[in-house]
């Protein structure tokens, strides 16, 4: 940690610090410049992060050195973290597409949608039991009928599952029927919710928020890794910038920037990102060419009836489409691609 | 709502989407011209909230013309609504300021604070028993033992009290101690957190989100007044932008905004949103010149040893002067100041 | 400056980057933490600047300690900068308040809107002779006719005027006509027209760019003071944001912040940041409680056939409430505000 | 245009707003519903666009249903532009990479690097002459010498070049020496520019301005457009966020977006964006995946010698081995990849 001060500060105010910071158990190295002087405190600071300098005459910036996050970063862990999820393993060689709709509506709805993204290639299905939405007077969905559902239509398709989980309360229920809980961008700061999924053994997909930095990102993931949960998947969803003909940007360089400072898996949401199904396709495209370790893709059988964010689902015949478009991307990048065999034969024909 | 679709769309296309309006119990006004197709429906759209419109082919924007809260708009009710805390009311003549440290620490803390913002002219006491930190290895808050000691100080001082609740399973116990229940601004979007409030009878707090639009947040108080509470204090504290001099980008603007937009007070914390103590006195005159119904402010009595947020932190000298100079500035936009009687002699003193 | 380094950076590449600092002339002081290792260089640095240390095996990190920016500097400076327009100050005791058309439309229209406000006590006539217009099709303004009706209208109403120059080939024409030559947010950082204004000897308005920080708002006013003119005032007009109630958000710490960095004065522009007519004054008078200098206030006789702008404009009426509002704010922190006769005489019937 | 009243409005003052549409020539629908009255214009509206609507009583909104911009638009034009430089086509099957050093700085740098990344696959060669810079303290460029060198090593090394214009002083010449002229990001509103450079009959590069929206950009396009110079390249470079791990947020949606709005090629400066050289190569490979026509990336011989943005300057062994990885990319979104003998030789032996 540095701490800059004024060079016009009395002696004596610089002692005040100096003295501070020995008390914390720490030593100082101090150089005066015409402008300003600098104490430079190396070491673990850990003990000083609750130490409000700035109120210390003369103190004009505190500029911390070493990331506030341990367990998350790569110099804690140098190999990447691989998390198997059923037969699916994230963040290793495969890229995994997790498909689905916005929201379970209905055991037709579900069940069709499970066997055909299958079919298709996706290895995870996602469905909304409890939706968080802006208003209180939209679909909010099934709640505990929509997990049972979501967690039939996997298990007989074959396919692991992903739902969101809103609230303390909820996590028992939402934990007995899904295999990954996922943590929406609404919540990436709510720390009571955070600790006690990391108490949890079960994989977390963490959701940056929407004015979330990478490093807060990452210290909401430590806030579960710290509890003894360590398997947690990273997804990118967008962050609000004033540009509006997107809903939010994509903010695809946090995919090599996680890559470099942690070993977490990082998935994509190009969906709820650009909230344009025009552009899920491209977006998705870059993501793995940015080298993300998978998607996370709405799909719908009928976009026309969704009960919600139409917008920007992709139907069957699109995804099928943007499925055969990822094969080569894929194979650029070096990572493998596994497809059914339907799909394959489809492929060839094509 | 209007929905616009491209002049060049099949009249088919164009009929699919008349008759799903038509399904849903609403006439359509068509305007044909050379480059656009304007749909145009009239009355209560609640019930379209959910139609996908933009999966039809043809259709490129989708535009709502009424507003999609209520109960918290100003044409839902004409007058400004007054919360009665004790024997404080806010939203109404008298500007109220909120003061206290930001977490409780101890009990000489706590008290001694409570004591001189209440000889100051504070009405009401702020300190976090539960706090949201980003980094899980920061000072958390003494929970219940913080609420007590909040209670207590705020008892001998004749002070009402605000603390922050965090989540669903906090409610009872916070509720319990406090006047008014704050939700973060990291919750403003915690939507089961905001339904559970509603169904409280007493006061939230409601800050907006980093990330929030005014609509946003509006639509957050929805979901308690939705639920039958209709007591909610907006609260403004910093928006997120690319400006990183102060900790976040305090709106200002936000105040006149929601007061012509809804019926609910609306105060304004210009210590979390500057993050710099030399800022806040300059900011808080600002935000009543504006027509902020009321101020919440970190005071400690000594700063270098707070266990939270030292930067932005009022001493008590400084909050005193503050408190001086507040008072010609609420004369000037005539409002109300109501200063106990040492205060008053020290002031005339001055 | 202070240059972080990996600790698991190799002697050889550590030894590197001190032989340059070396050979630039500079005392390096090495700190080895665990975590990192730390080179702080002391002194003046700005040979530096250009050195691409980022480019150094193991560099992590860059950290600048000296600001910047040098004459604009309050360390540079101590006492603030006072700028005499006729005879009007700006930036001394006395708040002044610069009004008046978005645009010169006509004859009838400048001359009135200059006696207008001269008369309720505006001290600079504003108008717009060259507008920059987002689209190609918007009407760009009347050019050196408009100049010269800006001009004729100020001297006969006893006002000092100001307006837009967009580029070094207008400079010469534009500072024949004005008093103060204004750089409008979308030219903050065209440096050439910036050093080119630094050669004139006439006071210039410089606004801080949609997205610029109030950093670079100051290395913009750098350009022009280290090319030889003293005057700038500065002007804050709404920054770029998510939120879109409002055109821009009105970023008001910007105004203590710069009286905290900088000797320089600052005015607000509550019309353009707002974009809304109803927020103009309740802006206009937080913006003097915050401590600024003087306002840009859009007048209009007759906002509904403005050419431009007319969003945002205040018509006479309002304007003229507003200039009553404005005096005990004025007066409450402890500013003056001089108006003319009849207004004051206006002022006790009211 | 969809103009929106209060449903509490007085029917005079709704009849004003029709009386002004029909003075300028339009036909109005009128809907009345409960809570608001709608006011539609059908038909070319662009004489509209300066008229203050929002000052007459009782317009809460207006609502412009055709984009503001033609000329540049997919509507105006349904193939898309292809500009001849040379003998390279930006805009067609081919993915066009434009490489070198940020500024020119002697005769040996900019020679070396023209012939190395020529070898290497690069059809077009950039460097600085004239630099925009945030501080006036920095290296600005060699001026019409570096424009001389760079316009020599081109022609040597068989490579069209593109340089940067600041001002409408330097276009001509600019001009004389460069075969694309950049509008850099700091003056994508710099109109009076564009205007010029619209009068020239060479091909712009525009970069969107860092807090610049899709539709500004393509405004600013049309200025250049409707002089009569429609050989205009799109380049996003990153816009200025919260997030400050990478210097700008690439924002890659703006590819697929710009796409389908309109006829334009767009580039990507991978480099500029993310401000980190370690990102380059992802975001460059996620550029053309997500259907970008080229590439603006800094090369540099020694970056650590390198006179300004070393920290974002790929090395030759890196740039080489990004244009390897290129290859798959472009081939997988079914475009073309023309790279030199050599450079083929040694993708066999690696």
């Amino acid at each position: 940690m540095i701490i800059v001060m004024n060079s016009k500060t009395d002696d004596a105010d610089v002692e005040k610090v100096i003295q501070k910071l020995h008390e914390m158990g720490h030593k100082v190295h101090i150089s005066k410049g015409e402008r300003r002087i600098i104490l430079g405190v190396i070491g673990d600071v850990e003990n000083l992060a609750s130490v409000p300098f700035y109120a210390f005459n003369g103190v004009e910036d505190i500029i911390r050195i070493v990331k506030p996050y341990k367990l998350a970063s790569r110099e804690f862990k140098d190999f990447s973290t691989t998390i198997k999820v059923k037969d699916v393993i994230v963040g290793g060689e495969e890229v995994v597409v997790m498909a689905g709709p916005c929201v379970v509506e209905n055991e037709k709805q579900i069940f069709e949608t499970a066997h055909q993204v299958k079919a298709l290639g996706a290895k995870i299905l996602r469905g909304g039991a409890f939706k968080p939405r802006t208003s209180p007077y939209s679909f909010q969905g099934l709640g505990e009928e929509g997990l049972k559902l979501l967690a039939q239509a996997g298990k007989e398709a074959g396919l692991a599952v992903v739902t969101e989980v809103m609230s303390v309360n909820q996590i028992d229920l939402v934990a007995k029927y899904t295999d990954i809980l996922q943590v929406g961008a609404r919540n990436m700061q709510n720390f009571v919710l955070l600790k006690e999924l990391g108490k949890l053994k079960k994989p977390i997909l963490l959701k940056r928020g929407m004015s979330a930095t990478i490093e807060e990102l990452l210290l909401s993931a430590e806030y579960i890794l710290s509890q003894g949960n360590y398997e947690v998947i990273l997804c990118e969803r967008g962050i609000r910038t004033f540009e509006n003909y997107t809903r939010n940007t994509l903010d695809l360089s946090a995919v090599p920037a996680l890559k470099g400072l942690s070993h977490l898996p990082i998935i994509i949401d190009p969906s709820h990102a650009t909230g344009r199904w025009r552009l899920v396709s491209p977006m998705a495209k870059a993501a793995i060419a940015a080298g993300a370790d998978g998607l996370l893709i709405e799909v719908h059988l009928e976009p026309k009836s969704s009960l919600s964010d139409g917008a920007q689902t992709l139907r069957l015949d699109t995804f099928s489409r943007l499925m055969k478009e990822l094969r080569p991307i894929i194979q650029a990048v070096g990572r493998e691609f596994s497809t059914p065999v339907e799909c394959e034969l489809e492929r060839m024909k094509n």
